[in-house]
């Protein structure tokens, strides 16, 4: 058999609207579909499954699974596409595709088309909050002991960046959250704006503008994305929250 | 007069594979399309300008001004759009659109929509090195103080965040890229994996894995991104460069 083709494949938000055309071709073309059901329900109600193509749909926490099944798939010749929602690269399937192609031989293309990662869709509704430097930082601690989390969330509310939190809570570690607002409020006026983003791009979308002190209140869930200003970070009538392009230092 | 629509859009990269269907019908319907010249370029390259509709080309260093005439446009009753490159909510013109907004009473109609990000493509090409908790940070000087950025560095670095660095290098600062690198040098050995991305999604296009220490040797320029990986952060016989979802701690 010839190789085949693995392509890894952000959807942005779920809507066809922020979905990029090259990730459609690559929907479009492939005999296979890869992916947490979500995301292929997802993908579904972007471009439909072609007759006689095939989903294979795993668990979400099963990303090595996944990723070493679609390698075997495109190495028997078939035309693979790996499915996340937001952007691969960003908290999402590609890492774990290349770690199942490290030490792996195999003469597969591969191919990764990024797309729009759920911090961007809140930061756009929002206005702009993450119109100045910022970090990108997980709360699960899954993959990451917790000091590493802590330690990062102060480093980055120290050096005054805007903070995109993704994972922010589960019912796994409910007290974790509360932690982490105590870490920014070490280096945070409780009056800091906070932009909340949930089901972004899908029915039911909503985003939030709170304060720093309103955050533990606040209706958070795994799938929440919170961003949390700098300093410098203004909100205008309760509608639109920025940062501003320049620090004064 | 009625008031029009004034809408912020990101074009991603500059190839029409990459910019969102969202984009491409504020594009179509826009009778006033408001960015830099180079933008504009891009912009006409993906959707051809409609007869009768109007481009107003600035400098890039005048966003403020060009800011505040789309508003302008928007309130005389025009359907405007901003143009940036990337996602304009990324160092981009979403911000200076705020800036403007702040203090202004209109009913102008304002919608932002995101766009892939420079470090976003790069990523994708390299593999997945974003593929764990990042920082974003441009290391341009106009808007705020060196010493700013220097606490930056050496705040991601020292807490190992992967960081993408926008803006790293121009004429007017020949020695500033040098010693950004010195104070990631601080925290990182010099064998760490660097992706270098230029011209992205555009002709000419170039993806490099180099490391930290050929750093100051490589060829980098204010429209080059560079990604400097963390402690974590591998590379798959110089074709591959990823951060795995997991970190040790």
């Amino acid at each position: 058999l010839s190789p085949g083709r693995l392509a890894v494949v952000g959807l942005g938000p779920g809507d066809a609207g922020t979905c990029t055309p090259d990730v459609v071709t690559e929907l479009t073309a492939a005999t296979d579909r890869v992916g947490y059901g979500r995301y292929l329900d997802l993908a579904a109600g972007i471009v439909p499954l072609a007759d006689g193509a095939v989903e294979h749909r795993t668990d979400n926490r099963e990303e090595a699974d996944r990723a070493a099944h679609a390698i075997q798939l495109a190495a028997e010749g078939r035309h693979v596409v790996v499915i996340s929602s937001g952007d691969p690269g960003i908290f999402a399937i590609a890492a774990a595709v290349m770690e199942q192609l490290d030490g792996t031989s195999t003469d597969v293309e591969v191919v990764v088309h990024p797309g729009v990662s759920a911090a961007q869709v809140a930061a756009a509704r929002a206005g702009a909050p993450l119109g100045h430097d910022f970090c990108v930082i997980s709360l699960s601690d899954n993959l990451k002991p917790w000091s590493i989390i802590e330690r990062r969330l102060d480093a980055a509310a120290g050096a005054d960046f805007v903070l995109a939190l993704y994972n922010p809570k589960s019912k796994a570690r409910p007290d974790q959250f509360a932690r982490a607002v105590d870490v920014l409020l070490q280096h945070r006026d409780s009056s800091t704006p906070v932009v909340l983003g949930r089901s972004l791009g899908r029915p039911g979308e909503v985003v939030e503008h709170v304060t720093l002190g309103q955050l533990t209140e606040a209706e958070i869930d795994m799938a929440t994305v919170v961003l949390v200003g700098s300093s410098q970070t203004r909100t205008i009538a309760g509608r639109w929250t920025y940062t501003p392009r320049s620090h004064p230092g």
